[in-house]
């Protein structure tokens, strides 16, 4: 066969085809690149996900040598690859689409192949040379796609989910900043956008930070379903083909890799088709998606105006706003964090469709759910940490505006309730509407209560609590 | 075989049930009562889906008439019957749930049954004789319900879908003749929550009608895909046990008896089990649910307050709005459209859902379409009758507040670009919002402009046209 | 004023209206009875909320009478009426559509009349006569609808999942009974629809179980949210005109009342808005329906047939299938669970687009998110109680066909691998599929292994764990 | 100030910036790319709406041109600079984040910049030297990005649109040749998954052709809305700035650039918000994507086996199946476009949820739509081309197993009935079922008919119009 310069010729059931020399995929690698040229975005987009899969090689080959699977020199290599994939070195050679056909096949082989190719590398021995080390034989020894490719989605996600805590946790401390800061200042609380009660900005502040730590604690117990592994139960989950001693050697080896505290599904035919726990962890991310964008509209609400809007705050000036319109600036970032919420709350509807069209042993939709699922972790990142710098931490309160709205306010005859009764704050308010006079005024040009106690009565304490 | 009081025997396939004496429903109806009972929304809840059927039924009788097969008889009483069930006189005997499996079968079923028994009674013959009407043999003859039924769907979503625009229509005329009321109501208009430049309140309400007058355009044309019906296809669109002559005859029948242009589809395998013009029907009516939705949104935005919010209009008081904040008055009547609104938004995800569950020859999920599009079309005229009538035509302008923002804004400057240039016009505005000083005062002060000109350029002839 | 025979005068801020006699409801009920005309979905569709309502009048008129805001009688004769209202027997006066404008206050406020007319007939007084006790003053006493109506919903909402939990176990014991009956037949495992490895017919079914099992940990947990209440928050959460003491008194009320650890939010601000547990808990809802959806799609697919199709269970004939087609009969219970999914999911998306609506410190969409879960629970009761009885109760195996296509499959080659060797194999299977013949036929016939070990090899035992 | 070595300083309302000597773009579009790292899908993913964004700045040029606002160098260096992007050569100049705030702001300045610095090049001046080309005051003359904007979406998506439609015409080729190819193969149709009546393979096939000609028209249908826009609205559609003339002359201009007979809209205030083409556009892609799952899901159904499965037709084998188990090939490319049709049924939510949210005069979350929209176009067409080319030509069908079925069905019974009448149809299916017989044999051991006149009545075009 005539050998291209610079090529290495490989095989598989359907024939042969030529590797680049220096790549560590090979050809199932390649086959999936011609099958699957769909979205452009490819498994080195989320590295989090590769280093999931390399774990999960590296502990199946940790559980095959204890079993006598694999030889120590064969072990050796294939962990020291996974470990060079953890730390980033090899990511540029996992090329496959994040969308393909065959349940996760083409991911799962793009990791044996590479991690094969580099343990026989270090081997000494040449690419593609599979005798010493073989993408199924050794590094996929006792797995399936079926159960190593749904464990390391497991992996990558609560490694992922991690670091969009962390994000979440930092947008939190700007509320709580601005919080503090903005602790004195009183304002009209609205309900159904209409004119309500006083409250202090402060709180305004602090309810979104307090919202947000609500969907932490979600997160943390969404993303504990993926503890739960069915590693061992390789094609269906009757384990056919694996040492029944397997099983559970790999999830040790797992928990140790990972630092976490992985468990075996009870029930691995289940655990094999089932995808519940990614469609509750989106859900979540959903549910995130939705307090931020009620976030950023009350953000952007808050500071409309400047003269005809609401004009409870300024928002940071991030770029010019208009050609046409001098000195126009606009609530650019909650714009875009807005956008990114509804490209969460689709891509929670794509998951939703793909796990119902799970079918019989196996539900061969899940790389769409993955794709999904990263591509919302990573711009609620984004979003979220734009949104604290960029927006947030530069939040201004125009105090006079707000205390004004209150001291104009109608609202504040609800306060006067306990003193002055009901009926005579029912007529307050009525008078106030009709004449466009303030209940303030009315009150002490009735001489109903003195302006020491009528202040008293409306201090933040008094009416804020 | 033992006969209850007020009870007749029926059998099919499966036995023999009791049905009551006074019921035109019979045995397959009542198995489908047995089957589903799951929402409690049964077929009468939706009057122009049982007209439909009948509409269907009497178009195949004269069709089976012409063919020979039904005798003057036969086909007179069925078309009596059907056209009793038209005028509303029997819909009480539809009560199946409209959620169902079986692809229909039931609700063709509970129409066969029923326009059978009316008929052997015209004829002076019992309920349940059926050698001389039968449910199946005559009524259902040349018929599955894989034609029947979802030519039925179509000619009562036609119907529905006309008494849709008219009440469209009428929430148009509401919104134009705010737009002659408010046509000189100087305002400001606002891009991103901000201040932008002036235009009247009219053109806001004017561009709520234009906004729905497209969406009857929209309806309309979706609609028009309601004429191609299957009949004649019967299971699968083969033909198979239909004289080839029929499926032309019942189209025409069906076109005067529906006076619509309904036509065959040219493919009848591919009309058999394509749902195609039920989603885009469906999308159409989330289309206009967005479209309200978007408009009660601004309504509630521009009525906020009374103080503290931008108060251009004042929406009608509908019901006391607060036990405990005398005075408040709030949106209700946008806030129950808005709900509507994601209502519809729902019900179409079910439609797709459904659409994209068909298998093979037929798609077994139609009748949640039809359950979900029916809901979507009565709450959407519901709600538009009531935002017509209890919102819309009650709305007054808060003239004052409105031009008031005008002068006050610096969005004005914009007008005066071609008469003070680009530079002072963002050295203006930079002032007035720094100092909270308004630009046409500015302009007066610094003796830019005569105070008759100003007026002329910031009117509204000539700010908006 | 004129007074119409058979009816009482009420009025309110807007004016007077005739309250029929005998109605407990009063004016504010009939202006919501007025603006509301949506759905036809009223408050007595869902009993549970009824009940949810009246707990937590009782449990205000509790902690007030605790604080001295309520005299012995009026909180007795308020105690009794709720207590009456639990039982059942005035749940036809609460007649407001569940989709509402103005956050749930006319659900409040018929609550509130309700059991103030019912509290003033115990107490010897005229029906409105509201002097005694009135809806606002005392039956509403303390609370705001911003408080009480979400409070209201969260009781209901776990009574209602209680009641949905019971019908999932009740389902899950049917596909635990009938993974014992198919414990011993051998199938085809399959995945991406091609055959696979074998595994039995029972453990299909225990998956079911196992995968419904897991459901009822998510849903427990997601309930567990409704826990946390809002009470003492009034309008917007700073307990404006509420008693300090008085959030705390009555949260231990409710707690008894319900007979569930109710606690009180942290953040009252953030508490009164936010509807994350009802999102998070319509997220569970969707999660069963895809569960239950998976489920009826595998049996569609398992008793596909009876001859062309993969025929390995039967379903229960549940009615006659087709008018034109003796003896076909279709899964129609598994259809209509197939389609109340999509309506969950549809729901979902409804509660998901009113979350994230809400604006500033009030959701105001509430209504048609309490409509929608609502409505989801219970459909899905309804098809899984079908499910069970009248479909899964009544399934029966193909013991041929299922272990005739294990026999033939080439899928078996696999068990061999550790016998024959993966080389050996591979040319098995390609023998068997290009001659069609089977695996288990050429192993004999090459006398590659006898029958006794053949058969021993491919027992269950060595197959399936 | 300090100049950096290959930086040219530029400056906005907000300071100061250095931008890289050899880019086109300026400082606006680096303010975007650091406000809006969010999803890493930049402008020039989407070559089609780079070239609209061109298109739209050459007419509007030209329209400047005419009315006197920019001198004949000027434009005539625009006009080169916009027709050298429709080229291509300078896509790598359009960076910014397609999901931005500002509603478009961002782009429109990208375009505007990199138009601006490549017409100063072609007049002979150094980049950056805005006085003679302003990427405002000549590029956007007379626009706003409000219009501008949205009408470039336009313009490109009737552009993306085209190419759509083509990728859907030759996959009806492929089914059209199919369909030809397996005229003559008799199978049964099955409804609800049971067996129904007989059909052939081809009319399967023609139906899968016919479903798409229905897209193509319904796409075409709903581009058609692009047609119509906004240019000469400027901010909010009352054209404050713009020639009054301009209008007419720049949408003459625009049709004939874009060779299209685009048309103003009447109401400029409605359509500067109005987001219902682009809504209506992605319910019609939503609807091929419908379309696309429902076929693969029918392949994969037919291709199921291949001894426990349908296994009517065969897929081309694309890749190795499984790892453990040889021989086995899965159906990949229709599994990969059932995502496909996941990710566009998910991304139209995403669009809903956008068009729901604008507010007053402007929708500023059409960038979310925008990408949303485009990235369905490329997945849809890269699924489509490879269906066609790596699945649908290379299926072969499975004469002997669809013509077995049809035999060995029940099915066929149906057809029997106009010889032997309904009751003895009956009797054959139930022996036939219950003694595992086939009706064919039945009818020749009973002798009911002959076997010439069986055949006859069981040829394909006795039963298969």
């Amino acid at each position: 066969m005539y050998q291209a310069r610079g090529q290495r010729q490989e095989h598989d059931l359907l024939g042969h085809k030529s590797v680049p020399d220096t790549a560590y995929y090979g050809i199932q690698t390649l086959r999936a690149l011609e099958n699957f040229d769909i979205s452009g975005i490819t498994l080195n987009f989320y590295p989090d996900f590769i280093c999931g899969l390399a774990k999960v090689k590296k502990a199946a080959a940790l559980a095959n040598h204890d079993l006598g699977n694999l030889s120590d020199d064969i072990k050796n290599a294939i962990c020291q690859a996974c470990d060079e994939i953890v730390l980033g070195s090899l990511h540029n050679h996992f090329i496959v689409d994040m969308i393909q056909g065959g349940a996760g096949t083409s991911t799962n082989m793009n990791i044996n192949e590479v991690v094969a190719n580099r343990a026989l590398e270090i081997m000494g021995k040449a690419l593609g040379d599979y005798q010493y080390c073989h993408p199924n034989n050794h590094v996929n020894c006792s797995q399936s796609t079926n159960d190593a490719y749904p464990t390391a989605i497991k992996i990558a996600l609560m490694d992922a989910n991690d670091k969009l805590l962390s994000e979440i946790g930092t947008l939190i401390d700007c509320f709580n900043a601005k919080a503090k800061e903005f602790h004195t200042v009183l304002k009209m609380g609205r309900t159904q956008l209409q004119d309500a009660v006083p409250m202090t900005l402060g709180q305004s502040f602090k309810a979104f930070a307090s919202s947000l730590k609500n969907e932490i604690a979600r997160l943390k117990n969404s993303s504990k379903q993926f503890l739960e592994v069915n590693m061992g139960g390789t094609a269906i989950g009757t384990g056919l083909n694996a040492d029944p001693k397997y099983r559970e050697r790999v999830v040790v080896h797992l928990g140790t890799v990972t630092h976490r505290e992985i468990f075996l599904a009870d029930d691995l035919i289940e655990a094999t088709h089932d995808t519940g726990a990614l469609v509750m962890y989106s859900s979540a991310l959903k549910q995130l998606a939705v307090k931020l964008s009620k976030i950023c509209n009350d953000l952007r609400l808050l500071s409309s105006g400047p003269r005809a809007g609401l004009n409870e705050i300024n928002l940071p000036p991030m770029q010019p706003g208009s050609s046409i319109m001098p000195g126009k600036v606009n609530p650019v970032i909650p714009e875009v964090v807005n956008q990114i919420a509804f490209k969460v709350i689709g891509n929670d509807l794509t998951v939703t469709l793909a796990a119902e069209a799970g079918q019989l042993e196996l539900n061969v939709m899940e790389p769409v759910m993955v794709e999904s699922v990263f591509e919302s972790i990573e711009i609620l990142k984004s979003g979220m940490s734009t949104l604290g710098k960029r927006c947030i931490m530069g939040i201004s309160a125009n105090k006079r505006v707000c205390e004004d709205n209150v001291k104009n306010s109608i609202g504040i005859v609800t306060a006067l309730n306990p003193h002055l009764g009901y009926e005579m704050c029912t007529a307050l308010a009525k008078e106030a509407l009709e004449n466009n006079r303030s209940v303030y005024d009315l009150v002490l040009e009735k001489q109903l209560m003195s302006k020491a106690k009528l202040e008293e009565v409306l201090s933040p304490d008094n009416m804020v609590y």
